[in-house]
């Protein structure tokens, strides 16, 4: 039950980084969950300073990738090293070699998915790319194995975090479209060349793989119509204001009479609506499926991190293949029975939040003296205060929003305050789970 | 590779019958996607009344639960008969009759989840609950699967849809609790005895289920720090609106310094935040991890079509592995590659859309019905205008919004619109996915 399943990365880019440092990092709760070690036995790189900088532990860094798909050592493939051309041919091989290979390479699915479907099934492998659309949203898995009882009706997406950051800042800002790109280029929100970001290719490459998902057949990625954020205008922005709406870069596909509407382009969606409040470089994907009704996934599109959450997902799934038995069983509650600990729930008394406080008082001089002095007794430091003039009757209300306090301590002070002359009524209380500003 | 693996349904009331619908209406979508026919074999039932609504095919009702568990002919066996009582004696039973078992009973699986995981795990068969939280929403699956990777860090739940509603309508309309839970028993949003829903008893019980699978350890339901919505005053709603917030019935979760916060309670959420904007009956869960960073999954958290989404799911699931052999391969596309059909693209031409149109015009009278005229002519409808009359310059903007139109005759009425002598410049198209009004 606990032999290593062995894990070897190709690439040690941006996601080839994150993926080994999961792998490595999150060794332990790896294990906790499948019952046995999922190993990084080689990463393969041939930029010698790339490879050093992830420090990996000896004798897993090499330059050939080749040798890491050949040995016997390495159990599942995970190709990061992006593009159509090489990474092709590592994938290949690697199913020639009997080995399960994951990826987050979208432009290659786009391109060569076919081939490549076709290829893993006559090698009996499987071949898996969640990161390869909306990062480390597990949406690719929802659509193929949580909505299974259901036809698909529509999606709207934004995945590319790139033009939704652009949009995001114009909107908030009115800058330009060139003013925020090049702004967006010095954090490293958008490459040298932006154009498959900003004119909407990439997004129309993840839309091919949602729309295969949903709509179980094929379609070619020259087939959508594709139309990217470069034209869109500051004045444009603030008219969609004007109307309750905000301009989203949306991948769009629906299901009409029999035919699929495949289409990318700036969109103007009502403020109402949950995908309008997807801000800057966060992905979302609404799904609307004929029994589950209207869905909606959100989380983070790119990052060496979020994106590695999702390759390890696949590689997890793998792996209990890979190593065959009761390991291929996932355990109810994710996590191995044996591995389940006694968890340690924190009293309430010393939970920490921001409260709300809605006292009723008396209208009198000296009353908020009284009662700052039993909240600063008690250590509890007061944010806001709302004293309403409009009360009826002889008390007002008194509102109170703390700053980070703790349970037992504003228990106390309301205690105390409860038995002030100038209080009626029990006050009420409402945690508040916000930043403490 | 084609036979059939066989369902058994204990239950026929809201879920129980959703299910059915789902196996049976949708059974060509499954099988396109499993490759074998998952088939309703029984449905077993004691209200005679209430199994004759589900019009079944002849000799799938039955009223002989123990009978259904026992029969050869059923393989997996759905328990939606809800409670603790013969619930768990039928899942026992199939259990001891080598039956795996889905369910969406969060009761159950609160009060007994841990006998059942060990009764099931020495059976060797397994035990699913999607349905038990968050309706159609897979998020389980997302936990459980998703994020093997990820150390969850924290989770907070909209996650039962009659407190969600009672809390927006009491925000929209200043209602009180009482008045709004009455409006919500007549259209049936809220039970007779609707103490479970409102006294956050039922978040508590999915709530342990959520802990349970982030945090790989037991937590006893009674540990949960629970607080209802009875005493959420439209007073303290409108004063969270002044603090720019929301109250809503959370359901939270954190690791702090190696304990874990459990607990459910109104809560103020500011507006800004995505879950702040989940209103009504529908669910959504924010899960953080410490790879993947903020998610959100959002969608129907009841009804018996969205639960039923989510039960199919999981019955899919387990039916491939009592089938066996290849069917135990998700495909990579979600259908079998024989399976996937060519998708016929709708020509952009023919799609439809409301249309925001952005005309630079010259500044003189009768434009407006020149440009009116053209768009009548290509049967085009507008919804708004807004001419600026803030103009710089010799031309003034005139913004169209469009009720819905067809691509192509807007497209048309462009290019005549573009020709007339008033008009400056090309215009600016940006279709809009809204409801049309």
């Amino acid at each position: 039950m606990s032999s290593a399943v062995n894990i070897g990365i190709i690439g040690a880019g941006t996601v080839g980084g994150g993926t080994a440092s999961i792998l490595l990092e999150n060794a332990d709760v790896i294990r906790r969950r499948t019952g046995f070690p999922v190993h990084l036995a080689r990463v393969a790189e041939k930029d010698a300073k790339r490879l050093a900088s992830l420090k990996l532990p000896k004798g897993v860094g090499t330059s050939d990738a080749a040798a890491l798909i050949a040995d016997p050592g390495v159990d599942i493939v995970v190709e990061l090293v992006g593009g159509t051309g090489v990474a092709r041919d590592f994938t290949l091989a690697a199913f020639a070699a009997g080995k399960h290979v994951v990826t987050a390479n979208k432009a290659l699915i786009a391109a060569h998915g076919e081939e490549l479907f076709a290829a893993a099934a006559s090698a009996g492998v499987q071949y898996r790319f969640e990161a390869a659309v909306g990062g480390g949203i597990p949406i690719l898995r929802s659509l193929r194995e949580g909505f299974t009882g259901d036809r698909i009706l529509s999606l709207f997406g934004i995945i590319n975090g790139t033009a939704n950051y652009i949009l995001t800042e114009m909107t908030d800002n009115g800058s330009s479209f060139d003013e925020v790109l090049a702004e967006a280029q010095k954090l490293g929100y958008a490459e040298a060349d932006p154009t498959y970001d900003v004119e909407g290719i990439d997004t129309a490459h993840k839309l091919a793989i949602l729309i295969s998902l949903s709509f179980g057949g094929q379609v070619d990625v020259d087939d959508i119509y594709t139309e990217g954020i470069t034209r869109v205008s500051p004045v444009d922005l603030a008219y969609a204001e004007a109307f309750g709406c905000k301009v989203k870069l949306l991948a769009i596909a629906k299901e009409v009479e029999g035919e699929i509407e495949a289409r990318v382009h700036p969109t103007m969606v009502p403020d109402n609506q949950l995908i309008a409040q997807v801000d800057g470089v966060f992905n979302a994907v609404a799904v609307t499926g004929d029994r589950v009704g209207e869905t909606l996934f959100y989380g983070r599109g790119a990052g060496a991190q979020a994106t590695g959450s999702a390759v390890v997902g696949d590689i997890v799934d793998l792996a209990r293949r890979v190593h065959g038995g009761k390991a291929t069983q996932v355990p109810p509650m994710g996590f191995q029975q044996g591995e389940r600990r006694p968890l340690v729930i924190r009293p309430m008394a010393r939970i920490e939040s921001l409260y709300y406080l809605h006292l009723r008082v008396v209208d009198r001089p000296g009353v908020l003296a009284d009662i700052a002095g039993v909240f600063g007794r008690h250590r509890i430091s007061i944010a806001r205060v709302i004293q309403d003039s409009q009360a009826s009757g002889k008390t007002v209300s008194l509102v109170v929003m703390t700053h980070r306090a703790v349970e037992q301590s504003v228990q106390d002070a309301l205690q105390e305050i409860e038995k002030l002359d100038c209080v009626a009524d029990p006050a009420t209380l409402i945690r508040v789970e916000a930043e403490d500003v």
